[in-house]
């Protein structure tokens, strides 16, 4: 992956407009590889490219492997730490809710979008939908939620509070 | 990976049991081992545990790497699909937004869970935060979005509604 500084050369405005050139470039080329969906996404820290993902749901039997997701987890990996601080993500499209959460996990700084969630309704994909599942009460789900008893998960909840030295991320 | 049926040995009732208490051990398992936080999962299909997965934020530096995502990367690698028709997945803990993301992405037929979101809050987990996050407009989240022109991003989404032979999933 090559990794370059683009400092020198742009404005702020520009390299904002540069970036997403390349999240978009990504989902194009691997789209049209047979990846996955269109969509591209590049992780930057201090004017240098640390991550880039795309789509690649259909090459990798990978429902997660979404765009953004890859993006940020390529990037935690050439960054040695599971937190992007300090860091903005370009993304071809508006997140949906899997990477949107996967945003808030990883906290970079602020993130850039170009398509919206309902282009990409329009387009075949069920952002729209899930977004909407995520504010029904859990017994109205179109994929049943079922309580179980948590009485020995708790424990473990419990022993992850008592155990010694235990980084809470 | 062990997979063993449970069919011959168990109610269907007790079976539930089983399959959650697995997900309980893995929780319990990989926390004390350091990998990550108290969250175990596994995906059954007809009796059979196909998938399974840990938290392992820690161990792998990877913000993504929850127990809910890790079992269906897990289960489809097994499979060799991306999709969990007629799967059952079982998590010690309700899922977060990204891991009820990678859900709704996989399709299975329904998700048992122990902990709830509450639950995780009160041990220092922010799904409920996120949660909250998602239904704000993209203007006041506390990660700043920020919406660039799509031009050129929009092109890369009718390209895909033009490909040939293109996989909808």
């Amino acid at each position: 992956m090559p990794i370059f500084s683009t400092k020198a050369n742009f404005s702020k405005m520009n390299q904002d407009a540069f970036f997403m050139e390349q999240a978009v470039l990504l989902s194009q080329r691997h789209m049209e590889e047979g990846q996955g969906g269109p969509f591209g996404c590049i992780v930057v820290k201090d004017g240098v490219i640390v991550g880039r993902g795309w789509n690649s749901v259909l090459a990798g039997n990978d429902p997660t492997a979404h765009a953004e997701v890859m993006a940020i987890r390529d990037a935690c990996r050439h960054l040695g730490t599971y937190q992007l601080d300090g860091c903005a993500i370009y993304t071809s499209c508006e997140p949906c809710p899997m990477c949107m959460g996967a945003i808030y996990w990883s906290r970079p700084e602020k993130v850039f979008y170009a398509n919206t969630r309902e282009d990409a309704a329009e387009t075949g994909f069920d952002d729209s939908f899930i977004y909407d599942e995520l504010v029904r009460p859990l017994e109205q789900r179109k994929i049943p939620m079922i309580a179980m008893d948590k009485t020995e998960a708790l424990k473990v909840f419990r022993l992850w509070q008592e155990k010694e030295n235990r980084e809470q991320y």
